[in-house]
């Protein structure tokens, strides 16, 4: 596939630019990083774009920042509200309280009591449901009928993905020509603002996403053109169980040259390697995108490839256990 | 203490910059990172020198290569020799491969398969020997005797503590001035590089170390004038269970400000800071700087802080054994 940028699309490489402008003052400029023995391994330059030292630890902020940024004073007045326990939850929650904002998450009332102080502890308001999928967008409903909270989609919204997209600007402005960047893909909001960043500031340059195998609804609803639900997704890259929407459905469609499908073992092999060798501490998600390249070595050897680790959000606890000493 | 740096002293500010001449090429300059939650925690700026990021995982590099290339040619023509498991086998490995020197590490046979590997991955050719440090000392004088090798210590030695240094100057070249700078110690070289460094560089700099109360005998021996061996250290800063030599002795007896003891709990709770809000995999060695940060917290507020992470190397096994996959 070979696709020029056209801008008549719903966002553009100028969006991407002015959501960068919008948020630069409270974002990171996160660092790019490389290694040796990834270089010998993938037989590629590989340039990190490392989203896992972005506030709240996670790609999602950006997005959600310029979302709130992007609030009429009146809605801005009102607050927001979103349902997850995941990094959004937090981004949002940041964000929101950056601006002066209130934020309210909707969470399953079984959520670990960690996530939920973490979204606290950034001033959001927590309001706890049943744990169902029916609940939480109920429960989500109720506020916004009420208090006219306005809701925030995790990614199927042209302001999240203009914010994600200021990663791969960010990379390509500090690293670029690239041949080709990798991101993985879920709902599909990173991966549509990487396509439109990277389209954009270089036309000739492919971008590849990693799915893992067992979460495979966008390959499947890129191959058949239709919105596959996410089913009973059994990966450990708990980013990427999410579906795609339509926006995110449609992006995708016009402008990704491939989705790699990853196994299980590929993405804790890939993630070890991050930790291991270059001492970064990553989701599964946020590994995915290397056990796409290492799988596409043979055709990606010596070029020069981006690569976006997506989070470094992963619970210690077990790590940690080893360490709890008898006294002191 | 306020301490003026002579020249005179066994090394130098000088030093330190020839040996960053010397293996700039070959080492990282390693990238500083900060976070806003540490410098709300310490009251500080707080910039972190990340050594986890140097190559072989650790700063024990700049040393051993400092020391190879120092090396006249017929040193060169016989080859190195050491005894160690830690970072300093691996980190002496490296650095003779790369300058084209043979490189013998003597290890007890018992030692974990994964170091082996890893040490003879960087080229080493490895003699094993008996699990005390007697057969270990012997073995080794005994390829020096047979052989000529040139025995490589792994801290009491000005080309080592010179090449330590440079991670400190670097720090102050690219972030200086400082209020003070914090290093771990244990054998001392670090610490004493640190002090030439810093205390070369910026006169009025104070300069700190951290020591883990179970492992106090560099906090002993300076009050006391004298070197007491590190008996039975029982401390998870594996780094740390050495004493001081006569030369780190000595320069750390003349500059250093202060050494302030932290608990094994100090220590874990400092390292998950930086796991978990910094995204950096720091062995537990590498947290005891911010532990000693976290503790003199009401007497550093409001200065600018520089602190060493000196390496990387923790076993990661516990952690992974969570994602053993039954298929795939």
């Amino acid at each position: 596939m070979n696709h020029i940028f056209n801008n008549s699309n719903m966002v553009s490489l100028e969006d991407v630019k002015a959501a960068h402008e919008r948020i630069k003052e409270y974002t990171v400029h996160t660092p790019v990083m490389t290694s040796t023995t990834i270089d010998k391994l993938t037989g590629c330059t590989v340039f990190f774009k490392c989203e896992n030292y972005q506030r709240v630890g996670a790609f999602k902020f950006r997005g959600a920042l310029n979302t709130v940024a992007l609030l009429s004073e009146e809605e801005k007045m009102r607050g927001v509200v979103t349902h997850s326990s995941g990094n959004h939850a937090q981004a949002l929650s940041l964000a929101a309280s950056l601006l002066g904002v209130k934020a309210t998450i909707v969470m399953p009332e079984n959520s670990p009591l960690v996530k939920v102080n973490a979204t606290r502890g950034y001033g959001a308001n927590i309001v706890f449901c049943e744990n169902n999928v029916n609940s939480r967008v109920e429960t989500a409903n109720n506020l916004v009928d009420e208090h006219g909270y306005t809701l925030v989609h995790p990614y199927n919204d042209e302001r999240i993905i203009a914010g994600a997209g200021t990663a791969a600007l960010e990379l390509l402005e500090d690293y670029g020509p690239l041949d080709s960047i990798i991101a993985p893909v879920g709902g599909g909001g990173l991966l549509s603002g990487t396509l439109v960043a990277a389209k954009g500031y270089t036309p000739s340059i492919q971008v590849f996403a990693g799915e893992p195998e067992n979460a495979d609804d966008a390959f499947r609803s890129l191959r058949d053109g239709v919105i596959y639900p996410s089913e009973k997704p059994d990966t450990i890259a708990d980013g990427l169980r999410t579906s795609l929407g339509d926006i995110t459905f449609s992006i995708i469609s016009k402008y990704v040259d491939r989705i790699i499908l990853v196994s299980e073992k590929e993405i804790v092999s890939a993630m070890r390697l991050l930790w291991e060798r270059m001492k970064l501490v990553v989701e599964p998600s946020g590994a995915v995108s290397l056990a796409a390249a290492l799988k596409m070595k043979d055709e990606l050897a010596g070029t020069r490839i981006g690569i976006i680790i997506s989070g470094g959000n992963v619970d210690l606890e077990r790590f940690f256990k080893q360490y709890k000493l008898s006294s002191g």
